[in-house]
């Protein structure tokens, strides 16, 4: 396997000055793997978020372009890294090869998605409103809008997307874009590639030559309350638990300088199975469901949790079909030990509750995953009962049967926000079915139509939001392009000569980009 | 004077079910005006969330081109809106006939521009990704994204502006405008200009036939925290001073389920006086600087609180100068007691402070403001004392001498979150002094060139926002069009059948509005 030192990554330095060790393990077997990384000190952390806030300065002011070239660069690194590097990530994660090799090439695809994100200039959000020196009663002056990095990002990973939402995952991906430093706070869950990524961002910095503060990296258990509370750090991103990200939305809102927080935390998905489709293709319904919920081991944001369908003897056929499926599924290992922890302590609380029944699953026992089905009382989804409400993550969804559309009704307005939720129908359905649409839209960040949640898109139309507790601030998203609108702030330039302005704003409109002159949008000088 | 009935506007009815009230006072005089005002109970303001969140259903579904002859009725209503009314806002704030009527006009003008806005459909930030089914080696389904209202929004008006900044002002409009319905907490300084203008409003919501709920009004003093805690309010406008605004974050922050609040609160607005323009024009700086420090008594957000410049014999003569401009001017009335109050108390510390002396103005007295020159050690800001930091509201300003451009540097590094900065200079100055821009950029939210921070346009361009403590979120800003997003959040709909997709997003392009299609901006169908 390739080497790993096990340091921290300060600004462009190799930094181990703690005494403090975290090992890193063996997702399969739980031995110790030959690494161990140096949990982060305090004066490390600091010159990480010092060294970001001095790099701020200098990389905000990098065009476009050349961060651009950045992205690009870093894809590139990650590209390059080899066999060694999948098998690493493999052995700290028991994911398959397959589905790495696929999360690299989604990594380097998201990486290169904001590239081009940066070449087309849409993210300026350059306005232009020019004078009016005639106007009366008052003349207007010339004022100028575009939009720039809020300043240094620190990063939590998510254990269950050890590229694609980690050390160079969409968080930073979008960060850097933004022109934002990150520190990044590597998940204990999959530490040597967390820094095998960093390795490869650090060569990206310094090819470019760009300050070495735009990226550190911080090995260590409780070591995030000091990053966010450090007053160089101006957002948080972060991927993971409810409580955890709730935790430092808390701080961040304590904070002298309170900064904003994008957490995407918790989301059962509710698929809802209408009667139509229900009745002309049920087997197949309950084939591709029975996938979604096993997928990876169910350790997916957007996994199903919830199945939601009308009383009638082909849901109770459908729920009966998704059972055999789930029952003959074989054992799958999670990501880590805690993980599995965590499933079994879910499954305990959904068998432990007299409203709910258990439908298949073979016994959960030993060291994998097993599939599971269980069945709710509607009334626990009515009384918005938290039980039902929680994710429980990992292969395991929660069937709910309601009477009529006032059930259904009431069922989905007791629900929390949630990243998605799918509607199966037939055309048919979507007329009687249409007051769904505009009741989900209140309660999550995406609705999709015969498909399911799992797989999500990286492209501009994508939304990985939603109301919380999926998210901490409904109006952002961790996917897709618009995912940078976290990390910038418009700034206003009010009767400037045109060589102080910033380029996006020049009157011959030197970038060539569209921007909304005097009410309509458009490339001509202004 | 017109007739006030002192009752809360609960969803379109009025009520008065409490004991306790508050009576409007004569800013002038001080003595009681024949208005007494209801404190809204507990009951009244759940009933007025309660509403709130119901209508929400409906409101943010009423077509964009609705809700535009929606605002414009509200505009049209309070045009109709007779001498009487200004009679009345002159009475209750002591700002003159002409300000009132101008306030009015840019009210209104607000209003005009959103609908705007809504008509030219930018606001949806609509996004097409069509399929891809031969995508290897997955195929992409179609994905599709734009922006709705986050649901009910509550509005804390401010003092300063009874008009653009309250009932119906900047946050109210872009929250009407993004399908939001408002519960407005009115100022206890003008309660019967928040009763005539609800009026307007309550009239505009019956000659379109909207919900009832879309509109609420509730009097009275601590009413707020039960208004931001409520669960139906989705997301918090408040204009006012820091500990207020601060206090409303953390009440939001510490919900159950966190709503975003957009607080803009402190600003000092430095002036920065190059020496090139000093050399050229120091009487006239002088002059203006005295008239923008003086306008309204000092009581705008934007007032410039700071003056910096180089030490210098021309520098010395512009603070002579300026002070005689102060000593010439004559009392002000401020808005209400508890402003003049804190007025002198902001007065006072500054002259008990070692490091500032007082250059010039007429002895604090009575009941009208006098406009003061104080001058203080360069040090102190960049010691970040913590009294040149706090704006103290009227007509004062503090003058900061700065030995060389290292100094300057040094000061500006220890200011605060800023809604503006100014730079007053020559094109040599900006040639000079080019580093002075992207330091500020980093502080403020808009920096102006030859001109003064107060009287800040409504438009496409303008920000009034800025990094804390200027605002709760350097991310928004509450004058201008781009004040909508702080109320929008992004939905996504995949594979959606074209009749259950929204307007903005049926494949015909059926409003005609500009999209981001496949990475590029187009009218096209898609």
């Amino acid at each position: 396997m390739t080497a790993i030192s096990g340091k921290n990554f300060i600004a462009g330095k190799r930094s181990a000055t703690g005494s403090k060790t975290i090992q890193s393990l063996n997702a399969t077997t739980g031995e110790a793997l030959p690494f161990q990384f140096s949990q982060a000190t305090t004066e490390e952390i600091n010159q990480a978020c010092e060294a970001a806030a001095e790099a701020a300065r200098v990389f905000r002011k990098v065009s476009a372009k050349k961060r651009a070239e950045f992205l690009d660069a870093v894809a590139a690194e990650i590209e390059a890294l080899g066999l060694d590097f999948v098998d690493t990530v493999c052995a700290e994660t028991a994911l398959p090869v397959a589905r790495i090799q696929g999360e690299q090439k989604r990594t380097t695809g998201q990486l290169r998605l904001f590239a081009e994100v940066l070449r087309r200039g849409d993210f300026y959000g350059s306005r232009v409103d020019t004078g009016l020196p005639d106007r009366q009663p008052l003349p207007r002056t010339d004022l100028r809008q575009y939009k720039i990095g809020v300043g240094p990002v620190a990063v939590f990973g998510a254990s269950n997307f050890p590229l694609a939402f980690s050390t160079a995952g969409g968080d930073t991906a979008s960060a850097f874009a933004a022109g934002c430093p990150v520190v990044f706070k590597a998940h204990t869950g999959h530490m040597a590639t967390s820094e095998l990524v960093a390795g490869a961002i650090t060569r990206a910095v310094e090819k470019l030559g760009l300050p070495a503060g735009v990226f550190s990296m911080i090995f260590g258990a409780g070591v995030g309350e000091q990053l966010v509370k450090h007053p160089g750090i101006k957002a948080v991103g972060f991927t993971g638990s409810l409580n955890g990200g709730r935790a430092l939305c808390d701080m961040a809102a304590a904070r002298k300088e309170p900064i904003p927080v994008f957490a995407e935390m918790s989301s059962i998905n509710p698929v809802i199975i209408l009667p139509g489709a229900l009745a002309k293709r049920g087997d197949a319904i309950a084939r591709e469901l029975a996938g979604s919920v096993c997928m990876g081991a169910g350790q997916f944001c957007t996994n199903p949790g919830l199945v939601i369908g009308l009383q009638s003897a082909q849901y109770d056929q459908l729920l009966a079909d998704l059972g055999q499926h789930l029952n003959a599924q074989a054992g799958q290992t999670m990501l880590n030990a805690g993980g599995l922890r965590s499933y079994v302590s879910g499954l305990e609380h959904l068998k432990g509750h007299s409203g709910v029944q258990h439908l298949a699953g073979q016994p959960q026992e030993g060291r994998q995953a097993r599939a599971q089905l269980f069945k709710a009382d509607a009334r626990l989804l009515v009384e918005s009962d938290p039980l039902l409400q929680e994710e429980v993550f990992g292969p395991t969804t929660v069937a709910v049967e309601v009477t009529d559309d006032a059930q259904l009704r009431a069922a989905l307005l007791g629900l929390r926000g949630q990243l998605t939720a799918t509607l199966i129908g037939e055309s048919e359905d979507f007329d009687a079915f249409a007051w769904l649409v505009p009741l989900l839209e209140e309660r999550v960040g995406r609705i999709l139509v015969n498909g399911y949640p799992t797989g999500v898109e990286v492209c501009d139309a994508m939304v990985h939001g939603g109301p919380y507790p999926a998210t901490s601030d409904a109006r952002g998203t961790s996917v897709g392009t618009l995912a940078i609108d976290r990390w910038l702030r418009p700034v206003c330039y009010q009767n400037f000569p045109d060589e102080a302005l910033p380029e996006p704003l020049k009157r011959a409109n030197p970038l060539g980009i569209k921007r909304l002159v005097n009410g309509s949008v458009t490339q001509e000088p202004a």
